[in-house]
């Protein structure tokens, strides 16, 4: 599994979430995790949460994370919300690392000070027959993002978070869940079974 | 999924993680997390992990958590431990929510401040064809524990943890643990796929 | 698993056999059987069952049960037919107790009596990647039923059916069929395996 | 599939129960039905269901089925309750058709009429990772059934059962589900999915 | 599972590797094996191989198969292209037979003699939710194949091949594959597991 | 997915197919083969093919293979016998390219020249819940060899065989695998599905 950190900046438009988007894109065969900044405004045919339908999900700058797992055949959208779950606890890890304090709520991380209140993520997993897919991404700014919900930007926390910093997180969190889904691999094979 | 607070003091010797345990002790049908305060000493046939062949795994007094999982059919022990990773996960956000910070790595707890520093928890997942199993202990203190290995205790951290707070602690992250699962099982039926 | 007892008239088209029916119209998440009273029209495109293409699937007056499962991931549509025959086995045990003898071969239900002969019964199961959904519909009257299939209507049997009793059959199928799946899952928790 | 119909009175000890008894004793590769006629004393260490642990299960004269699954992989031991109810309800349906009314629970079938009541039936499914396993049982007769259990024999409900229509019986109950599961893989093959 | 021989001349435009094809064309239900000789040339909207895209896959004469295997629930593509593997390996074997070596990459053979090189064969595998799919073609003759890839067929590598030869070649590549299929449900029931 | 070459001359007793024999042995975490050079006799207790039951399995001097497969979770004992024919596919691949032919049947590989008839080999697969495992052996002799089966010894086949080649071959066969095993991975992740 493979950290592909793009440079340039992509809009979020809800096709990425796609199976085989990574491979269409970037030649990438094998489980991946692409990571970039850029805007997000989803498209409503590409939406993937039904809850959401007729909901505005945008932001205008955000750090976004796509993953695909191709090891479980067929996929399982059960193990993949697991794995979304991982995910989304290791961010929060990492930024408490950073300073960050955040609160999660299933898939979601808030930011909750005396002077900043708001909902920091989104996020959502899915799958096709031979693919699960995980996109989570954290506000890095408010601006952009809908009027009718509290929002939080990673940069706009009273810490004081440079672009660098965002890079270096990028690369933390994916080198972290990447050793992760390994170790429990790695723990299969020594673990007697009844 | 139901959990089930032991008042007894029970030895855990590592019988309790075979699959059934539960139901052949307590008539427990469905799914469970059983929890107590009790020693540990391990024999060795019953031992899971291979790794820790030759070693002793022992205290004199943990909060234990046994889960097993019947929702899963045939077992899967990858998902298990994904579930464990989740568990240890939640485990570390409430001890931080009571003041104890930790440092995980796979499914081990640390306490790592500048008074103190050791192993804090064990940990195995198993799994029969129909059943799933995580057994997690933390040690409340480090008497009794092997020499070879430096551990640490919850109520030896500095922090100010009593007995009512070990309790309190077995609830809340029990409590957790269900409601994640649960979470995922909603967020599945709300989800488009592909 | 919940039952939905709608009140409304829905003509069945065809289109509640998608994945996610009752989520999307009712705000159902996790499994479910929705049932109702209403007409059938099934458009083409709507067509399950491939042996069905070209045929008129009609009538005007049905009492129709709607079944979704998320509990199995990913979703397995040969589970999901052996539940479908759970579900015609138990309805034909409770016209039994009405008193109202039928014949069922694979998933259809025939009436059969010196009088009065004819099918009874539509169904079809068919499944997502994390969605198995199954319709049962029996014909209440013969009305509006293919002019070229022999037919017959539960309210014309013979037997003095009731439009309450046709609520209390919807009651009585339903919550035997759940209390079935739910009494199988907990005969797993109880077993031993090899 | 098939049905091998013993001549020989075999006593079911429990050690019929475990994977692959058909092909040690009867060269039988695939899956497969073996029925015959004989007595059951079921030894403590052959238990499969840990309720009836310390219960003595025995009958001096049943009708015995020992199904096996090798079509699943790896087996299942949900869907392996699913198909055990499919049989009970068809033995049930069996019954019927000879004159015998049953009332089923689960997995059990009682007799219940003003003369006579009692337990007809006992039953089990269990599996290894490669083999799914179903026991099912019938008392001809209540003599050696346990005391403290009301049982009731096929043979004296006072419906006029010969042993040949024991034999008819054997021969259609089998015949009828090998066709229903197989009924359920045509089922498949023509089935539109999402 | 069958083979069913064609004798009509298809045009192979991908619309062939759609689940349910078999039973929508020729009523077949069950898994099967379709084979026929006929021309080839994909509709981009039919390509199955994201590596494909852009590229024309197209010859004059070639001699197809088409399998679909419902054995397996829910489809499993890993598992599929295992059978994919075995299938080329079979024909590799076949043309042995036949005194024509190849030389096998992955899903391609290739001929390669001192006269002649090239590609002999194109493949692909691809699963629903429900149904398994393999293509597999040779080259009969060199025409109407790609300009830029070099190719081969079967009935220009210097070995005298008539169509009879072709014939029986299909009948034996079929054969032997649903021997080696059916041979392992075998094997499964004699092995002891852990 | 490695392959561990060993120096040492073990006799295979039938012990080394138990799942995590590589960990335990040494230390290996991951699926791997692990082959080595040596004599062969299978005590009773360790027999998995119960149609082998009573015989003896025994030669002086063999290649042996024993590969584990942790990937797929649960197990699945039908994956695992389909990569065993692929495994015994490649062996005979490798072999023909070393001038000598064999016949297969099944995992069977046969000598069969005007000088010589004989099983050159013997294998067997089987899998616990979380691991995969599949033994194949060839003779290298026919010393040793059972009195009752024609065999053949890789190095009495008349083609001049050096212990080089056995080793180069152990490299080849091996490397081969591991590299078809992981293209089919490659090509999951470039297939579209439907």
């Amino acid at each position: 599994m493979k950290h592909i950190k793009l440079e340039e900046n992509i809009n979020y438009d809800g096709s990425q979430i796609e199976p085989m988007w990574a491979f269409k894109n970037f030649g990438i065969k094998d489980s991946s995790i692409v990571s970039w900044i850029g805007p997000m405004g989803i498209q409503p045919d590409h939406l993937i949460d039904f809850e959401d339908q007729g909901l505005e999900i945008k932001g205008d700058n955000l750090v976004h994370f796509m993953i695909e797992h191709f090891d479980i055949q067929p996929a399982d959208i059960r193990l993949c919300y697991h794995r979304q779950r991982l995910f989304v606890m290791i961010i929060k890890d990492v930024l408490h690392g950073m300073g960050i304090e955040t609160i999660r709520s299933g898939d979601d991380l808030y930011f909750n000070t005396m002077n900043k209140k708001g909902k920091l993520s989104v996020s959502i997993a899915t799958c096709s027959i031979s693919s699960m897919k995980i996109h989570f991404a954290l506000n890095l700014t408010e601006r952009g993002t809908p009027d009718d919900v509290d929002t939080a930007g990673l940069m706009e926390t009273g810490v004081n978070i440079k672009i660098q910093d965002v890079h270096d997180f990028r690369e933390l969190a994916c080198s972290k869940y990447i050793t992760e889904v390994s170790s429990i691999e790695m723990d299969i094979s020594k673990t007697r079974v009844f």
